[in-house]
């Protein structure tokens, strides 16, 4: 007798689809399933056109399409629309996204007027395809949930970031030597979180706009011979990371470490980056890029997209993934 | 020959309804505005069910329904719901929404497994009814704003509180006597800006979980013989505001404000506030009580509100409010 | 091998939750089924909020809903709207709702200038959330059905309520000692329909506004030395039911009996009944009360609920409960 | 200087279009507000498809298009939204729809398992494209303007009928010759505002299914002796008001009337209405056929459709339409 | 140990119904597919009002409705409508529209000013009962697809066409005698298709408007001395097909054979085809009359049509249909 | 007195945009209209995002965003979907939507199995910021319109082309020396619509596939001794003109000439151009280019939009503009 996994699999075959933006993760993400990806032909056709076939018949299956929305980005989303324009309409039973690094998420609000808010922008063009769900991870502001109708699975990077500062003895819930840093007001949460899982006090630099240079009394909170550890949701052109390595050690840290879920490197931030006194820049693999700096520890997501794929194509409960990365420890 | 005004109000007079959450507050905005309130027959009946009959004909008109969303909750939605309803098909030129006080608003992102988005629930109900506009006041996350695909002009009464504090010689740009608090950690962009009409420092009171007890140690950066201006964007039950009123008074602060847009004043708050050893508590009307603590200060949205509701029936720039706020000055 | 029900039961359990409306009728269908209802947490806050927390994962599920929409009602129609919200995000896979007692049904129409039609906007708002089906009883009127675009299956609670009136001898169809009494224009068919069961003759109450007194005259159609069941779809404030009682034995009538569906008691409604000269109230628990008249029969239709709930969770023609009901014998 | 209607008329131009449905009531509807009908161009083709072309400019104006959903039903309602979506893609200012008779009302709900309801089919079909506005008359339901989001403005023809009976002395309020009467149970609430003009009682025919047959004692109410005016929405194929007519004089009624809106006259309902003995049969304009029964007397419904559209084109409420009609007198 | 065939059967049985616009080929189709039609009993009243009833519960099933848009075309479609109503409201799992001739294809742009896209209304029309697919046959332009956003397969019937002239050595490949005439521009590209089965060259009559006539030098190509196949995609009136015959008479055309898809034959068409010099007029069933002309041969679909909907509800690939009908041969 | 356009201009007044896609034709039209284009700070950002920010008010004003879709075609799009999104928020009264060239218009059928309809997909993406009107030139197919439920202003170069060639003598009415050449099967109707200027005959190219090679016997139509002039849409890489040049030289043409609307001109068209024995290669300015090929003519249609939007600001017919492109004369 077929148990539940089995008639599910008969039924609705999972088939995955990894494109352009970030083909390597894809690839590990499939290899921690141990599913193939299904070959889709996509061209970029020399009047910049995109052009999509997908080889293999999705009917009534499951469908899983990984795609980065890196740069180039708008390039990166249409790649995507298009195919999952295809799918819905070569009648995929269902049709899930997976999007490891989503563009425009800083550009959640309207913060002048006659600002658009290019993230809900987004969330619109995508439901407009009839996408049944959407993973993503660790999103600028957690309410860009709600820009979405359908259910969005948010997994979370940040405790990988963690288990490697525990794995490497960086930082312990046993001693006190370490303080994690926001680079600005906004991150002041994600510090606390971060922080949480070393028992760790937080401090947060205080850019006060054009007329504060980088000295030791733009921090709030006290870090002076302590390792600092500068957290972040993302690093664009290392700009920020480098004037607050530049304000924690004016004010005495011993040590500084970066931690960042997506690196963006963009304009010249491999240079910004090799140049600055850290010991190490801890990101991960949602982003992918022909080079990076010298002294980056990039970790994969693979197998928490991987297991997040899983639960859902079984109908298990997302929560377990949150339970096991509660359970973290040094 | 007529201006575009007269042009306006002859092919669209504008027209006010002011319902049940917060009458006071629309008698008040009606006042700015030198127009009268329309008659609504609103009745609550005894089986629980609401009726509403609209007494004026609104045919071809640019109509604006002002409803502070506050406590009882959801009978003031549902009334301003069925309100919404019944100008739709009574054929209204436009529907225009104005909420002083947008209740569930901080639920605005999924925490956890299962969990509602509830400001994204009446941002789509609102949407339903198709209504032009929405003129909402310090909503407790500005990405609330992309919840919605129809405009919002989202107004800020912060600088009314800031321009309290600087006309009654409590704060001032030329001294360094006062530090904005934020009560936690994702208050601290809203410390800062509101920090930056006196150009003070600011704190943050690091509540970080049950095992600490509000010592001084859960102060980040310095309150010491300072003037401390506690700022949030709600005040519910009063209990963060107290214990986060303890931690700066520990940390050796001389004298404590409180500062907030929307008094929630629910359970027993009162009490809770009215034993608080602080200066003055400066709030806004958006939400209207039977009493209200002592030492509370209530500053009116209504000349706020009526400035908001006038440049849009006359398609003038929102932008200019924001640029008169600007002008603040000590 | 597995048959239908094994295998639709493997791929998408059946989940009941049962909310505050009437919790006890969801309890009673819950075991005439055979199934636990799941533990929902749903609060209340002192700010007049709702807060929703589903303790155990849907995903995959067919989720069955059941809330009565009585007193308070939109509270109680708000805390539905918010648990359908976190249903649909947590990816259940069907989500049917099931409502024993909908509010607003007589707001069906439009019978004045700029009314709203609130029946209707229910239909919009139940429906922005993307359910699959909705079972309800004995509506107002059937044309409500129209204001859905989903599936409706509107189940009748009247056949229990003639088979009571058949079972205690009340009525048969042998004699012709009953006459079936409408107390308005309106309830006419209503009255024809529930006289079908005793093959009785109907009458009705003629009411012509305020200058016509109860007497003898406003009746059309005689009962006079006749058992009268007055029959209703509901009992609000029970004004309706003491003037038609008033009118049926000021023309004549032996004994007076109540049959209604839905006993709202609002107001003083259970002194008005238990002040009145009938001999019983026959009602059924769509809705649930602290208290009840003296002299009321409430007959449950959890039963009713439970074969709608399973026939269409097991796709067997919901007919098939008609025909039994058609069935109904003396 | 320009007052509201000379702008109205200036910035968006009324343009009246009538179809085949019914093209002489639109004629004098047209000839009632002193506007041309708008050429338009339907052709039928052989092979069965209809071909809309619009001969004038409708770019910026407020169009309102004439259509009696009339037999042949399918054909005209075709015919109406093709021409709706040829006005939509004209780039129409608004379009407005008036239906002096909507077929498919009697569909308004589903009676039996796995029926549809047509009436909302035709709702979803119309407000597909976009109007901005229906106008109807006397429809079968009047819960049937919530199967709309859209405004609908239902006008009564009921008031134009009872006047007539007024202005020819058959019915006053002065006597108590008249009773009117509902041809079944769902007609009673119709039969008692109908009365109410006269101030006279009503009774009932109970068809009580097949082995009744139409004695005396099918009849709720008095009858004897008195003027009996039939009243209904419509006369179909003239049964109903056949067996009406022998039910009401066999009870002993004196002289029989009959008074309807809509006249549809399908079957052999010439035939049937001429053998009737009945006085008159009052009817309205809503249908037009090539011939009609004798003692047939139509009253146009031109005058009042007319006064709907120039109320709503400029902006006036039609609640004065139903003042009037209220101010009707024998 | 089930396979997916016999689950899906279990779980979603397969229902047909075969409506009255071409009730012989849905027999076919049935009969090709071994399943019996589903009783519909469909009725068009006096009225004009066609009323629905399904007599099986289709809850949970997947339901393939056959309808042929011909003449009466508005009267076919409305009854497609109001049976995909029926079907929604019924609870069916899947509703699925198998239309063999589409009506209005030829409106499938605006070519004047303020003319409908007839056909894009139709498929908003047909898309706004939430039907999950649509299986059509040689649609007039393939972008007709596009018009849709639900999955559109659109099968081939000139695949059938051309092997029928294989077969019955009228042409081959091997030979050069066969010359396909397009009878206007537009057909210039079925044409070149249609020929290629046979590597045959390609002609095309060149309609110059009025004033040219039908001699030899509006051909473009050279057909002389050759066996002609005028190839259309359907064919109305016949008045094209004469006239195209008669430019290939006059350039020299052996003999003249005409294959086309859909035989409307409106209007006289019969008459003119059985007056034209041609060998044989090779169609198929998509189409039913009651006579057709003489040397009419018609092919049938129905094979086509079943397999269509057995590989959609058994979720292979339609692609394989193509593959196989590319394998035509001689 | 006001007249009307006064009176718009007043109420909404006029706003163009050009976006980056093709600035210099903006401009052309801009200055057509004697209108500014309002300065719009569109930034691309280092890590692939666009930033718009929109410097002036735009709230109750008319706005037209000149935008040409061409390489790089999904960034352009994508900056236009964000510029729509800002106004959309901005309360603008109406946003139109003006095209010169819309990419992707090639991609307007299903083709293969499991190809998407990104013609469709932009249209249903542009659709969703809910603009009022779309102007488009020469698309690909005419059905592209249907794919739209907004109204599509569809103007034409082809006229602007031929007037070219009337105007220098290159082809006239009176002589009989050109022949229009369609490059594929498809363009036999435009070529047909082409020549109709002229009074010329046409041909066709009969690409064949592989094996058939440019030899004088793929010409159906004869161009012996003819000046040719090839029509087409677009020129993209150049090959089908080069081929198409091939065959009508190897088929006796005496001179060639080449039309086109749009010049996509994407990988090494321009040396494909420049090597070809053509006399001139007519194009109009809907895209843009760095460099073009020798004896490439490039006609603006920058006064065909600019009346386009005029006509459609100031309500005037669209159909004026096809009558007087109907009167071209050589």
């Amino acid at each position: 007798m077929m148990n539940k996994e089995e008639l599910h699999e008969m039924l609705h075959p999972m088939k995955l689809i990894g494109l352009g933006g970030n083909q390597a993760l894809a690839e590990r993400i499939a290899s921690a399933l141990d599913k193939p990806l299904l070959e889709t032909a996509v061209q970029h056709f020399s009047d910049g056109e995109i052009q999509v076939n997908i080889t293999e018949s999705v009917r009534g299956c499951d469908v899983y399409v990984i795609q980065s929305i890196q740069d180039p980005v708008n390039e990166n989303f249409m790649e995507l629309m298009i195919v999952l324009d295809a799918l819905h309409r070569a009648s995929a039973h269902s049709v899930n996204v997976v999007i490891p690094y989503m563009a425009y998420s800083r550009q959640d609000t309207k913060n002048r007027s006659r600002e658009p808010i290019t993230a809900k922008l987004l969330a619109n063009l995508l439901q407009l395809t009839d996408i049944d769900d959407l993973i993503a991870v660790d999103l600028h502001a957690s309410q860009i949930q709600g820009f979405y109708n359908i259910p969005v699975d948010h997994l979370h990077a940040m405790p990988i970031l963690a288990q490697y500062f525990l794995d490497n003895g960086i930082a312990s819930k046993d001693d006190d030597d370490v303080v994690v840093v926001s680079p600005d007001h906004s991150g002041a949460k994600l510090a606390r979180t971060f922080g949480s899982y070393f028992d760790a006090p937080i401090a947060i630099v205080d850019q006060r706009g054009a007329r504060y240079d980088a000295e030791a009394h733009d921090m709030i909170g006290d870090v002076k011979d302590k390792t600092v550890i500068i957290v972040d949701d993302l690093i664009d052109t290392g700009s920020r990371i480098a004037s607050s390595t530049k304000s924690v050690l004016a004010a005495g840290a011993k040590k500084v470490y970066v931690a960042a879920t997506h690196a963006l490197l963009s304009q010249n931030a491999i240079d910004v980056l090799n140049e600055l006194p850290v010991e190490q820049i801890v990101v991960t693999d949602t982003i992918k890029h022909k080079k990076y700096p010298d002294r980056m520890v990039r970790l994969s997501v693979a197998r928490l997209l991987a297991k997040g794929i899983d639960y859902i194509y079984n109908d298990k409960s997302i929560h377990q993934i949150f339970d096991e990365q509660n359970r973290i420890q040094g």
